[in-house]
Formats: C-alpha cells, sequence, structure tokens
C-alpha cells in the first residue's frame, strides 16, 4: 500500500496526446471511476491480435483485480493488458453534427498483471470483486471452496498507470456561429438503476430477499 | 450487401472455447446486441501493445462504422483489432460466490478495419453512427462541412467474424448441495434510462425540446 498516494504515472500513452483538457492524473479521479464502474473490458494480446473482454473487477488502493477460468485466454499475465472502466453519463446533442458528443467518465489501466497463487491473498482479492458488484454478498453466501478456488484466476493488475478521462455538461457549440440556427441543444442524461430483485424460481417462498439486496432496488448503479 | 445473410465466421477464438452454451453464432443475435449498445471498446494494438478506447458505432447489415479524430492513435488501419459491445442486464445472485455472475448480451467484432475516403461514403457511415446513439439528430442538426469531414476518420470494420454471447435468468445452483444452504437466491436487473432533456443554459428559453428528443425521456437506452 505504499504508492498509494502516489502520483499516476504520465507515460506518453497516458499523457494525453488529444483532448487533454479533458484528462486527469489524480489518483482520486481513478479511484471514482473504479467505484462508479461495474464492469472493465480487458484488452489483452491473443495470438497477437487484441481480444477485448468484459469482466468484472475489484481493487484496493494499489491493484485491480480481475478474475476468471483458469483456462482462460484472455487472462494473460505474460504481457501488458489495457482494462478500460466506461461509465456512460448520457449524451451531448449539439447544434451540429459535429460536436455531439457522450458524457461519459472513463478510466483506462496499463500494466503487466500478476497471477495470484496465494490462497490467502487470492481470497481477499476474490472478495474485493464480489463486493465491488455485489455488496453484502460475500458474507451472505458460502466462500469459495478448495476446487472452486482451484479453477479460477485471480490476476492482481497495479494501479500505477493509468489515465483518466471525463467529460460533463452541456454541447461547446452555445458560442459561435451555429448558435444562430436556433435549434435546440442541450444533454439527455442516462441513468442505470437497480430494479427490484427476482427470487429464483428454484426457491421457496419462505426465504425472504435479505436487506442488502433489497436495499438497492431503486439506487443508481454508478454509486454516484 | 451481398453477404448480409451469411453465417458469421467460426474462426478458433470466435469457435468459443468455453461457455458455449453461451454462445450464438446467427446474424441476428448479432445485431440486437448491436442495436441494444450504445457505446463499444475498441481494441487496438498501440506501440505493440493492447489499447481499450471506449466509442460511439454505428452499423448496416455488412459493416460497423467507427469514427474519431484524424490523429487518434487507436484508429488503426493496418492491423486487426476486436471491437466489443457489451450491455448489462443485472446481476446474478447465486447460493454461492463461485456461481455469482453477471446477465448481460455482449458481442464481439474481429477484423482489420478500412477507412472510408469517399465523402458520400463517409456521410453515409456518419449518418449511421449519428442515428445509432441519438436518432432524429441527423436531420434535426447541421450536417457536417467540408472541413469537419477532413477531420474526422472514419473506419468501416466488416461484420464478418464475430461472435455473441448472452447469459439472461437466475443463477445455476438451485439444484445441488447448496440449495440446502436455504440462502435466498436471485437476480437483481439493472436498466439504463433515459432522462428528461437538459436544455443548454447558452439556449434562449423560447426554443423547445425537439419531438424526437422529448419522446426518449423515461425509455430504456438499450432499445429492448
Amino acid at each position: 500500500m505504499s504508492d498509494a498516494d502516489a502520483p499516476l504515472s504520465a507515460t506518453p500513452r497516458t499523457r494525453l496526446r488529444r483532448m487533454s483538457q479533458k484528462g486527469r492524473g489524480d489518483r482520486g479521479a481513478l479511484f471514482e471511476v473504479l467505484r462508479a464502474g461495474l464492469v472493465c473490458h480487458l484488452g489483452a494480446l491473443v495470438d497477437g491480435c487484441p481480444m477485448v473482454v468484459p469482466t468484472v473487477y475489484g481493487f484496493d488502493t494499489t491493484h485491480l483485480f480481475l478474475h476468471g477460468s483458469v483456462a482462460s485466454r484472455s487472462l494473460t499475465t505474460d504481457a501488458e493488458v489495457c482494462v478500460t472502466v466506461t461509465v456512460v453519463d448520457g449524451l451531448v446533442l449539439a447544434r451540429s453534427v459535429f460536436e455531439h458528443g457522450v458524457n461519459y467518465r472513463s478510466a483506462m489501466v496499463y500494466g503487466t498483471p500478476r497471477r495470484v497463487v496465494d490462497a490467502e491473498e487470492k481470497l481477499y482479492g476474490l472478495r474485493l470483486l464480489t463486493e465491488h458488484v455485489a455488496p453484502g454478498q460475500w458474507d451472505y453466501t458460502r466462500a469459495p471452496n478448495g476446487r472452486e478456488l482451484a479453477a479460477t484466476a485471480l490476476l492482481a493488475l497495479p494501479l500505477a498507470e493509468a489515465s483518466v478521462k471525463t467529460r460533463s455538461g452541456p454541447p461547446d457549440d452555445g458560442v459561435g456561429p451555429d448558435a444562430a440556427l436556433g435549434l435546440w441543444a442541450g444533454e439527455l442524461p442516462l441513468v442505470a438503476t437497480w430494479q427490484q430483485p427476482l427470487t429464483d424460481p428454484a426457491l421457496p417462498a419462505t426465504v425472504a430477499v435479505p436487506a442488502h439486496v433489497a436495499a438497492r432496488a431503486g439506487t443508481r448503479a454508478d454509486r454516484s
């Protein structure tokens, strides 16, 4: 945890070449996006070509954790990967097609993942991952047994090289010649909301929805 | 459009090695996911490493269209890319941590993109892209001028090699030893909904929200 307060590194690829006003280099911004996101997109080289796979994640102050089957081809540990978390907040509807855009929060993390083999660290990482996606479920449900742990690959990716990009607010063509067109312009916000839980039909009707699940219904998924 | 009805190719990487019950090879399933999605994650090789970038897209029956600045490093045309569209439908809350999962619809498209240079085809692709994200805006707003078209790179990726994976329904541990634990299990659905449009503060109050924008408020973003 020693480098938890270190600034994010600015390598050439994270020193954003374009739209630098959208780039933020501080760790607080990174964790805001990681907290708000639900799934990430893992980009890895498979047979020499990029492969982009959606997957859930967890994190602490120094690492991002990813998991999957031990047979998964994208869970590589011998080369760099790029993990991107994106939260879409809405559309930017401008006066011209060219100025249209998306309001979003996005983080890209680069690095070479390490395969976690220590059983205690594996449980630690899987707990972070489960609790990020489904808070309360780790303590409520049955923990992984030895066979399940062996079948699960867990990768730890250092939160050392990363960039954060966000955009918010109205379109940028409110001043300029297009403003005279008299067209409506603005934002169309998008919000993802947890719905009422659906009980497994295999379950007896006597089993109540636990409070930590019921409490999420109606709340925003992006924890903002 | 000649190969619009051709089956998706099953190369080794799209002939899913794992969870083949989740894989669907037909083109109808691909278009369902492309219609439901809003942004994709483009995975490209940049300086030898994968880079995963969120971006909007459009499509017709034969191609996926991506756009960006002509200076964008991820809009490569000299190597294969992987474009992944993911719609998260909710959480699968099982009786054991191991059986937890996500209900989702996802499509992965592989191929080498072609840069669109013909002005007419560029307008065609940009129109598809705009109308996918913001239906009605292409005709309502000012079309791209020559300078804007020159500053915009448009890539066309053939919809030839692709795979679709989906998961829906309750957890899989409703039968088996964990069912005896007496724990609640089920799904926690997630729905993304368009909110009321926010008018650009730079706009005079006399400009009304156009009907095609107002009509989206309250509707699901995944067009399902």
